[in-house]
């Protein structure tokens, strides 16, 4: 089964040093301490079982032998070998951060072999508007018009006020009077990194208008994020508010509120979640993430994601250790008997692929691998 | 062993037909999305394994098989099929909730042959002594005195300000001045659904006075409730100024939070909880929420119930799953060395009678199968 | 492998009473209810499992038969068994906490026959100028006094202002003007039980200009304590402010909250955590809580504690317990093909006294012991 990664970034396309490849094994954003190396870590230990055989090294081997393969084969080889054998048929790119430095969806298709397309980050569409040169009268028609433009080829919009303010914001939309106000405070500041509230909620609004999936950034990510503050449950007004619209209101790995995330796709139908970048930075854990994910929640709700962003060992681990999990949690039901092996299929199935394509339209697999 | 089923609704006595039975197969009350069905949960396929060979079907039968052998033998006879094969003994009933489309206590009694009791939600007293017509002066003095009448005959009550206003509410009773006036705004207003904190807070208090165990929705529900405000801990203020009357609190369902209600259950000698719904409804993963409860909390602190309400599936799978957990997680215990066979069987019996039968004074089983 | 166990408090010196027993293992403060035991419990269960054979009994003998021969063979006796069973190799005692009842460091050293060295608790410290006398314009200075001359001699020091206020408190230093006003009140009311939040910053900030690592009560405790206010992720904005100073916070149990501490150990390079006192609580439950603690956390910023207190018991469980913990879940790691055993020896000893000796500057072990 080829599976569908609804929310990753590109694969880094430079070559990494060990200080920059330490760095982007980890969430923190921190220099690592001279003391520690984050090797040691359930990623680190996941990078040297799994993807040291994909570039032809012993399982287990040190992080030195694996960083001099690493730059022996090169960046392309690396992503490469990685991609093609995460076993992903469709990849869905965020190409809001730091997309200069990564693949985008073309170059992501090109190196996996498989098709790509674009998720589109509301925020970054704001302040490119922004950099451009903007009356705060004009901001909320400007926002619309570069929003319908770059929707038209997208699969899908993506917000990431979790980051920016935390989802505890007032869920209405809020009068062109307040964007108005609010957009020139911001852009008589010059623009920039877009925090205010009031700006973050017109984003969502006028993604809801669209009418494409919407995803959303919740729980566990960069320090920049107060995971307090980004607690699913927080979304309850704007589910609500939001069901008219009948747009799929997607959330992003939700660790450590996995079940909340699960309650919240039970009881709304436009709600769905995945434990996406939970799954591969908990590594050999993720199993009880994966598992804590199949509660409450019916399948036809539950997606699978990498959010994998620069080392394409991390789009390689995401589809692989959710791969084993899921044969793991849902091979253990079979055997205590709770389970069919035909429904278990059924799930891995739907989860891994069959959901996506419904939710993103992208149409049945045509390929032998999908 | 004969399970007291301490938290429990009537089963449905009519027919279902497939759409109703879906919709009473989840807490959301939405309808069902045309691209699902609800029998793709944890849930569905706990009914297709468990119940399907009660009703003489192959375990993993198809929904269609399932629902047409059920239709074939008619909502009585699947009653009877299912809770007598439940292995419950004792049955306290709550009447509060769609009470005219469900058994009664009386009906549970005879469909299941074993005794069944009522649990009084005070809401609905007080909702009916509104609905009679009431002076805002009079409301405590009629509320009361309805209270008292109904608690004769009652186990115990029950409120459900989880989802009428959330846990976060002031702990300290109300006066009668502050009484008088929301009684006088919410009567005025024509009554029905009671929403106000000063009068929820006041339902609960005089509830105390009763004397009875007051038991206490919590948790995951339906979407009508904010999984954010139903956390126990927020009922911190409320347990210890309840603390010197001696009445026992019980903290139903709990999920995701049962750790929280552990702790308060080893922390405060008047609380106790169980996992009701959240077992039932994480079907083959009901395990890892089970073992969850037996943590910090005393055993004599943890009952078990199914808040089953309707398709009487709920009633059979809540007693079958937590039978199954139970001895998954306690025989786990003694197969790694840690606990005794005894202590296992002495804990498996405190938390599926004993306790019940303690704080609800039902005397010791009587029968054979108690 | 001999454990460092940074962050114990001494063992009951004299001989106790059933009821006393019973009162030490337990975080609750009521007393025990007559219809119940706290061996009915996993800590209860895990004494008559573990600690039993330590005195010379059966496993899973009677809690009669247990405290019979631990009032047979006295304190003294039962804490040297208990003690030098546990293997653990260096005790970090805190001894603000009814230290006039317990074994101070040197007596902890004297039972268990090796080093142990002092954790200096704040509140304490203030407390004792207070009950000394003082002017309020004179407070932070004997108290700034006071605390340096204390921290000469001890490797860490520890905060338990989530007991007495909450973790919710401003992040900022507070002016000294506010440390004098705060300071005014308190000690014109007597003194005593320190609990202004604008003192137990100033607290706080002054642990941090001493240098030593500072601990910080998490999660579960006693009653005291407002559970919902003791989240880690309350501690962000005081972890960022921290991040200077280059000062190690450990943040101590963490339960039910181990994932979110987890994350700030990620996410920060002055955060370290511990699952202490958790482990000893849940018993043969304690497996799950300590692999919840090895998800998102680098290796070097897990370390372990037993946070006992009183009996003996609790400080041999912390160790066993947790050894038997790692050992199953790095085991099943391995198990499993994940990690390699050399990986699983590297975390055991990381997490067992690797980090603690580099963080406490406790120097590589010396004895064959260590």
């Amino acid at each position: 089964m080829a599976l569908v990664d609804h929310h990753v970034h590109g694969a880094t396309s430079h070559d990494l040093s060990r200080t920059a490849f330490e760095e982007l094994i980890s969430e923190s954003d921190r220099p690592v301490p001279a003391w520690m190396t984050r090797f040691d870590s359930q990623l680190g230990y996941a990078i040297l079982r799994h993807c040291a055989p994909v570039l032809g090294l012993e399982e287990h081997c040190t992080p030195e032998e694996y960083l001099a393969r690493r730059a022996r084969l090169g960046a392309a080889e690396t992503n490469r070998l990685l991609l093609t054998a995460s076993g992903v048929g469709h990849f869905l790119v965020e190409t809001g951060h730091r997309g200069d430095e990564l693949l985008g969806p073309s170059g992501m298709a090109e190196a996996a072999g498989v098709p790509a397309d674009e998720i589109v980050r509301l925020e970054s569409v704001a302040e490119r508007v922004a950099a451009g040169g903007c009356e705060a009268g004009a901001f909320a028609g400007r926002f619309a018009e570069a929003l319908w433009e770059r929707a038209r080829t997208a699969r899908g919009l993506k917000t990431i006020a979790a980051y920016r303010y935390g989802l505890d914001f007032d869920p209405a939309p809020p009068t062109r009077e307040e964007v108005t106000e609010a957009a020139g405070h911001w852009l008589s500041a010059g623009g920039g990194r877009l925090t205010d509230p009031v700006l973050l909620r017109h984003l969502i609004w006028t993604g809801l208008e669209c009418g494409l999936p919407l995803q959303f950034h919740i729980g566990y990510g960069d320090p920049d994020l107060d995971l307090r503050r980004s607690d699913p449950l927080l979304l309850r007004g704007l589910v609500e508010r939001a069901e008219p619209t009948g747009v799929p209101l997607l959330l992003l790995h939700c660790y450590p509120y996995q079940r909340h995330a699960g309650f919240l796709a039970q009881a709304y139908p436009n709600v769905f979640f995945d434990v996406g970048l939970a799954v591969t930075h908990t590594g050999a854990r993720s199993v009880a993430v994966v598992a804590e994910s199949l509660e409450v929640a019916p399948f036809a709700k539950i997606l699978f994601s990498s959010d994998a962003f620069g080392p394409a060992e991390l789009h390689h681990l995401g589809a692989l250790l959710w791969r084993r999990a899921m044969a793991r949690v849902l091979g253990g039901f079979v055997a205590e008997g709770e389970w069919s092996v035909a429904q278990a299929m059924r799930v891995a199935t739907m989860v891994g692929s069959a959901n996506a394509r419904r939710v993103y339209g992208l149409g049945t697999p045509a390929g032998p691998f999908e």
